[in-house]
């Protein structure tokens, strides 16, 4: 009896196989200003001209881009609300505002998620464990961020106009939706053949305005589980794709890599460092939520569909902090989650 | 091809059928002064003395409930912290602060969940169904609530001694942890045979004051489609019992799910209920993340192992408000999610 586990789909100490396709059957993205004005502003499905996005205040703006994204997601997959089993959803925002006042309307079992910046994985990632355990046809993921309800969640009003240091991330507006199925459909964006679920990493950095830093050993840490769980090397990957270290972050990521014996060089990108181009003066990059969910939408899935790459590992970061935390003095621990991502044959 | 779902384990339009079994191995509750001078005091594992827990901040005071109460389950259960594959945590606080500070020391693979007060039934659920999906063989849930820090958090600071009209509740001091498992033990406490998700319900109302009424609409809700998709009534269940509705929310619930046409009048019993006596002051109960975790595990687990209770309905409940929100006018929507909980044979 005690031999009989149950635990089928077990892989090494923290991942999942996927022995059943999980399909990205399609996906949107909806971003700020900024970021249309920015490197990959053509490739959004749609750029809000005003950041409050018809809203009166900056929660209800990231609840409308949630809103929004969802919808246009399950239009695009050419389906319902009511074909969606369940809603993976989360924020930055205190107690998950922006999913709770954009998602519902749409009347869909939510399941709401909290991983910081890192949550676009989590939730990709629980949808497609609901979808490999049985459990659901379709699933939705949604997550959001927006630069100026984050800067009043975390930081400073932004009337106060105060500076910030060259490590500093900029929380990137938008929101990534996208629609997971066991079905295989006629163009799917993508497969989802692995899943690393990451543990808390806290080496004591306490420097908000340095969340790369503070992510970085969680990144690390998670990645290199990753390539124990399944056995592979950096070799396997046509890219590794974090989701807000940014300039100072990758640096860490890098050396932290380089000394377990992974040369990542070459094929590391950073979605917090696509997002923006130098001129924007976004510092280090950009950050969030929506920062790994838009540039996995607009960006990464294009890649993969296009055939440039086969198979990357995606890895949404997040820093665990809270104004209360870092006002308390305590440090900023990280996390990390994964997907295996390949291009549909 | 369309035909083949491979959502086997759908049940209705918002459940999941359970059809191996998913035991609860063990559990454990701590709880704080007031909580143990109520009507359960004797059964908590562990009652604090100072409601500080020899911590500095409220805050840390609630990670340092998580940590000691997910540790005594491991305990109880017979394993260590390698063990559990996945550990599925959330509470109150902002960014979820007190599961990210209280649980990084165990080292397990974090998937953070916020559904306010429902949290506790949405751990459970999604660890359950990460054990029936073949993920995992022992999988821990925790969440936690302390009165202390979510006054700060939601309301005003301790200090004011602000009054409270009758129809709020009190923030449960206490932390529940879960050890769920594909295997059968010797002396497993019980049996979790399915699942049902919920989904946001806003019927408008604002006052955060009276959470009961707030959320007692979408536990009218979630019950009902339970007993939709499982097709049951109440008298297929010998306890239907809510998570934190109160007194007020109490006869809300029972009087919407008089409409519908079901009777819950001696089968119904509220965590929030119970978890307080008369003469504490609490006025209309109890509530909180905490809440029902620590009476699912010190009140609720007993009755079934005892055999007073064949099966239950498990439905915690949770109200989606943050202070941002309530200081904009927002209304408070209520979310419930439920288990069917079974006497182990």
């Amino acid at each position: 009896m005690d031999s009989w586990k149950g635990a089928f789909f077990e892989q090494g100490r923290q991942s999942i196989k996927i022995p059943v396709p999980v399909y990205i059957r399609a996906s949107a993205s909806i971003a700020g200003s900024k970021e249309g004005d920015g490197p990959l502003g053509d490739l959004f499905d749609m750029v809000g001209v005003d950041d409050k996005f018809g809203s009166n205040t900056w929660e209800e703006a990231e609840s409308t881009l949630q809103k929004e994204t969802l919808q246009l997601a399950i239009g695009k997959a050419g389906l319902s609300g009511e074909d969606i089993r369940f809603l993976l959803a989360g924020d930055l925002l205190a107690q998950s505002m922006a999913s709770s006042f954009g998602l519902a309307s749409f009347q869909i079992p939510l399941i709401g998620l909290y991983g910081a910046c890192s949550t676009c994985g989590l939730s990709l990632a629980m949808a497609a464990a609901l979808i490999v355990g049985g459990m659901a046809q379709y699933v939705a993921s949604v997550t959001s961020s927006h630069f100026a309800s984050a800067e009043k969640e975390f930081r400073y009003p932004l009337g106060y106009g105060n500076q910030r240091p060259l490590s500093a991330t900029w929380t990137v507006t938008g929101s990534g939706a996208f629609i997971l199925s066991s079905l295989k459909g006629k163009k799917d964006r993508a497969v989802i053949t692995g899943l690393t679920i990451g543990k808390i990493v806290d080496l004591g950095m306490k420097d908000s305005m340095n969340m790369g830093a503070c992510m970085a050993p969680a990144a690390s840490s998670l990645i290199c589980q990753h390539f124990a769980d399944f056995g592979r090397t950096p070799e396997d990957y046509d890219q590794i794709i974090t989701g807000d270290l940014g300039l100072v972050g990758q640096r860490v990521l890098l050396d932290m890599l380089a000394e377990k014996g992974f040369d990542l060089s070459g094929k590391h990108m950073d979605c917090g460092i696509e997002i923006y181009d130098e001129k924007q003066d976004a510092h280090a990059g950009g950050s969030g939520c929506g920062c790994s969910a838009v540039v996995l939408s607009a960006l990464i899935l294009k890649k993969l569909e296009e055939g440039e790459w086969k198979r990357v590992l995606f890895v949404p970061t997040g820093a665990l902090l809270s104004k209360t935390s870092f006002n308390e003095g305590k440090s900023i621990p990280g996390i990390a989650h994964a997907l295996v991502l390949e291009r549909c044959s």
